[in-house]
């Protein structure tokens, strides 16, 4: 195995999550994590397509126990490992609903994910992370993270709570070597599923997923003496 | 009956919930909901003292069920009342915790209460402040609500994200005339409880709860011209 | 005389200006500060008229020395006050402009008067409030000095810069009585010039200049265990 | 020559400017500005050491005309050159003092510096950046960019102002391929004079300036799909 450290991704779709893949996979082994199955073993392919070392494991980041096994399995497949980056991108779908049209039902969704799940995670990573003397923990946030808006109080909140728990985790952990970051994607992304649904991008509009890969890359790459805490990522037309 | 206006507290607690309870049922008849009943009486009795009329209701914020049912009740018990004013009053217990000693059981009360609770109680209270021809919705937030902190990721993701509640509904409900509001008590506040913990404070250096009460009250007097979205307050003394 | 106690406003022009002149009357005698004279005087008159006791003291706020000078003549016209409150409403004119087409002469005025100006008056006043026992100090502020934007660099950067006086004197004033409010007053502002430009605005849709003294006068009411450093005051039909 | 793109770099010091001298010199020829010669010579041996391509400007900063004079320079120095990196990087010295015993003279060095050598400063630049079909502009801040603080009254306003500028210049320019970006550097730089005053620090517990220079240069060649308008940087063991 060319690597004995690893890069643990939640995630780990055909957009970002590959794309964050295969940046990762060329300074470590990569563990991913995503829903389904299918999508997942086609983004391990990518990944050794590039020559990188990646293992699939199917996971609800909405579910407790689902993360606790894909943990007890990452252990297992990677015994001998040091897990130096560890990277949260789930996403809940956007939802812009008028507010008094909103169930709980609605709101549920997000909760689980960016509050639960990402709690979950953070507590299975956070050590793996200071085992391994050190890592970086790397939260993909929104814009909807830094203001709510109309017809948001289902997607906004758990963005915002999300934010609140990488800073608190930023905090409690950057003295003991754990580097943890929140970015803004603030604006859309160029995956493959929007490319099918609107066509392709005038070159640059959409936030490249090899973009905002590399940033992730170098947000971990940061020397302990300098590092982003929060991390803002646009397309250079976006009116903000 | 004084008044054909209502305003609707929940979290009418012996501290700033009963302040805010004689501070508006000056010109309002007011709807007190709180989950212990002695403690309610007890500030209704407060209220009447003072000339004001109020009724309880006792009700469990972070149970949609509950705060349904509350609301059934005031609808029956003010029938012919229009709601002016609502609060959303309700905290959870401070808790600051080692991260990896946190369980869900941790994050769950403030969720429920400040993300599931507010929700439920902005749903039940929107429309009747509509009704009535707008009015003001008023959430209690803290210092967390703006940043996390060491050993804070149970307590601030759930005030981050009812501040982003806040905001959403703002942006909504404002250009029909609800005026929403999130203030940032930053500082202790001098309960009764605090003061049998602690004993007195140095005049000003605790947040007076009839303080909060008069502003809160300022709130919901500005004109639909001049309408404040984000309060803080704080002791003169406090480091900011 | 009725009142023994003083608010200074500088920046007492016919809109706000006049509208907090009155509104401090109420319980203060008010000095008046502002550059042109008939101004001036037709706003003292609106005091007197309203029973209050106003002096004129023609002032320009870019102007170390015409501030100084300012100040020498209220301590003789009011030997025996005591100074509670104190205003900084001054403000230069709104300029949106493309960046490279900007003289250092577009950026002077907003720096000289919401620097300078600004340092120079709180200068002046920090010593009278503190001789009397503590007073407010309060900061009209804009929108632009929460972000910049396109063409709004020779206005933006002094309202900027004005907020962060505001808030350096607050956390050094603060623990000896001095409460230093910033206003964001996000909106346009209902005062007859625009009206004789654009026609009266719908109701509530312009910041009368009645609101935004409310809430002026309320933050100078505020009780010390309970200030407010920022206030943001819109219209509430206004998008943000 | 090496390279025909060229990279600004004002505030050319023996710390981080000689950092991002060096560092930006691995792809493009460096324009140093500082204000003495002296120094600027020594920065220009180090980049020739590493192999660069380096020509000293004297420039004070905080005067137009020098500025003016210096892009004079550059212009016939470097003819053939495309900009596509400038870096305002100048510095005045932190300055903490009772509000109270503060003098204009105290606020000039920032001012003339932040925010009219910067506008200046830009305004040579940009139609340099657009001439080369977009470049990365890139403003050193400060944490009192942020937050004002007792006794910063000096210090923090022109802070602000420059992070104004920095946002002003980002929204209108972006659309025309301008990268501009605003780093808070949150914590002591690691400079030759700050250990010679109070010895070494413990590894990381300083910003290295070859760590800030990494990340401007980063922020340079983010992909324009993916920019980003404001980082933090600052020490792992930092508290914030």
């Amino acid at each position: 195995m060319a690597s004995k450290t690893l890069a643990i991704i939640l995630g780990a779709g055909p957009g970002t999550g590959q794309a964050l893949a295969v940046a990762f996979s060329k300074a470590n082994a990569v563990a991913l994590l995503a829903r389904r199955k299918a999508s997942l073993e086609s983004v391990c392919q990518a990944v050794e397509k590039e020559g990188g070392v990646a293992k699939p494991f199917t996971c609800d980041a909405s579910d407790k126990q689902s993360i606790l096994d894909a943990f007890t399995s990452i252990k297992t497949e990677f015994p001998d490992h040091q897990v130096k980056v560890a990277v949260f991108n789930a996403n809940n779908p956007f939802l812009m609903k008028p507010f008094l049209e909103l169930t709980e039902n609605d709101l549920k969704p997000g909760l689980d994910l960016n509050v639960y799940g990402a709690f979950t995670f953070s507590q299975q990573v956070i050590p793996l992370l200071l085992q391994a003397g050190g890592g970086s923990l790397i939260f993909s946030g929104a814009t909807a993270a830094l203001r709510g808006g109309a017809k948001l109080a289902a997607f906004s909140p758990s963005k915002f709570a999300l934010r609140s728990l990488s800073q608190s985790i930023a905090r409690e952990f950057g003295p003991q070597g754990v580097h943890t970051a929140h970015v803004i994607l603030d604006g859309f992304i160029d995956t493959p599923a929007l490319t099918e649904h609107f066509g392709p991008a005038e070159d640059g509009k959409r936030i490249k997923t090899a973009s905002i890969a590399a940033a992730y890359v170098n947000l971990a790459n940061q020397d302990k003496s300098a590092w982003t805490q929060e991390l803002d990522l646009r397309p250079y037309s976006e009116t903000f």
